[in-house]
């Protein structure tokens, strides 16, 4: 018995993602229709495919599965997709029709994660600000004359969302002595004694933490979460991190403050992104703005393609997915 | 029975350390001869103090406990050093005399450790290129398109030097999918198969890894060890951090291949430090310069002090040091 298998996601990432040499490493019982990805559901020269289709494995870039695409897919029993959220390509119809879905989100978590860490030990040593004073003054200093408060050492962390990615950011930090703690409704004072951290109210966390990093889901309730007002409660010298998305976070009260030199900034995401050519961000002091690279990129797809694999190898051998989606909580999740 | 300490460091550092706050939490049996720190210990107003003193806690600007000094301290025998390492001022006279030392050098380890885990995160993904590549382009970029090597999954991290900090570091590291390999001549094959690490030699380390990170401590062997020669056995897109000392690193070279956009730089010690005011380095793209700020550093000086008062303690109820260097081992170590 084989399972029909086909790639829907961008062919670039396809390319990178199942080149032939990962292609073999799929159990024998996968029947890989063709390598060539779909990358438009109602294409007449895919209807052969589609009719045969029992697994689709999908990516970046894959176009959305509602009800019409659907339709031309009547074996479809099994999407692996070798990415984080389903939310932007997977509709109701998919739930509704009983198929059976897993997601590496908690794969693409852990480059998140990582990048997070990494910002949060610089900047717990204002390193961003002292490399750009000592650029700017070409001579010996004593750091922490500047600064007295810096230093990793019992550091408060703020977590915004107790996500996938949040609470693996919690794991990395375990071993240094930094004190987390965590805004998140969903969170309760049970989970956060679990994972070590106390939740606190957002604003209390923006006003208190050294650190803020913003983890939590783009959602209706989230846009504009961190609003001018909430900006405003962090003090002079907080550092505000954000791999998640740019619309959680109101960029004029951002530009402000960053401006006065009042907050220092590590932004991966930005609203809009990318910022306009003449953005003052750009060249602020102490803001550090990459391009949207915190998420498997480069050798972290090949972790990505490896979990997608592992996943479809569950499939032959009779196993349930190690990463299910439970399409009903979609709704509070990224 | 009481046992008479006294202080030996810069004015500035005591008053961090040890202020009224800290030295309640000595032991009662300690009595501190005077709050102010001996500067010179041939000050005669300092005279019955050293007499006195049988417990000297030094820290940076201590100075040079060599014969002369220890005259005027008949009576000494314990030393506690509330920084890294006591080879700047404890001379041959004090193993001599068999005074017991202790220092803070794992303690002081950390700070760096956290920097270099830091660095490495960031440097793997190629965070400051990108950041010098958006601020120029100031549009929508695939990160991965450019850099198609980056990301830190299976990436190789060459550590020179199996310090105290190189220890901390693989350490760190654990979490991470980084290959992690060691250049040290003193590392045996056992000892790194318990450290879950590779030793190599010190070319294939720099001709084969993709971060490179110094932690080999400043002496006549290791000066100059990485030489303009073995600088160039270094691929393009290899990131060097260096926490460590200056002196280690053929700079000539460095600035070379800097200037020609092959290699990252992340350098906290540099050679001279600082560099002149018209280095190129200053201004070279994906060079982060930090002045010397991976050791302790505002609050982590509280965990030095911590640590130095648990050291006194441990006196105070007859316990052997925690942290006691061992002064026939120190020639080899930084």
């Amino acid at each position: 018995m084989t399972i029909a298998a086909a790639f829907a996601l961008e062919p670039r990432y396809a390319r990178r993602l199942f080149p032939a040499e990962s292609r073999v490493l799929f159990d024998p019982s996968i029947r890989v229709l063709s390598s060539e990805p779909v990358t438009d559901f109602l294409d007449p020269a895919r209807t052969d495919d589609l009719a045969e289709v029992e697994l689709l494995v999908t990516g970046w870039g894959c176009p959305a599965l509602d009800d019409v695409a659907l339709e031309r897919m009547p074996r479809l029993r099994w999407i692996v997709h070798a990415a984080g959220t389903v939310k932007g390509h997977l509709g109701a119809a998919v739930w509704r029709r009983g198929v059976v879905v897993s997601s590496a989100t908690s794969v693409n978590a852990i480059p998140v994660a990582e990048y997070t860490v990494g910002a949060i030990l610089l900047a717990g040593k204002r390193a961003f600000k002292l490399a750009a004073d000592l650029r700017a003054a070409r001579t010996a200093m004593v750091a922490d004359e500047r600064y007295p408060g810096m230093g990793n050492y019992r550091k408060r962390v703020g977590l915004v969302g107790a996500s996938t990615i949040g609470r693996l950011v919690i794991e990395y930090l375990r071993p240094f002595s930094f004190e987390v703690v965590v805004a998140d409704p969903f969170l309760t004072q049970a989970d956060a004694t679990q994972l070590g951290v106390r939740v606190i109210e957002l604003d209390e966390l923006l006003a208190t933490s050294d650190i803020v990093s913003v983890h939590a889901p783009e959602l209706p309730s989230t846009r504009n979460m961190i609003d001018a007002r909430r900006v405003g409660l962090m003090r002079p010298d907080t550092t505000l991190i954000n791999t998640a998305r740019g619309s959680l976070v109101d960029h004029d009260a951002l530009r402000r403050r960053a401006a006065a030199g009042e907050l220092s900034l590590i932004l991966d995401v930005t609203d809009p992104q990318p910022l306009p050519q003449n953005d003052p961000l750009y060249d602020a002091e102490d803001v550090l703005l990459t391009p949207h690279i915190a998420g498997s990129m480069g050798t972290e797809l090949e972790r990505l393609a490896t979990a997608a694999i592992d996943e479809v190898n569950r499939i032959a051998r009779g196993l349930p997915f190690e990463h299910p989606v439970d399409g009903g909580a979609l709704a509070l999740r990224a």
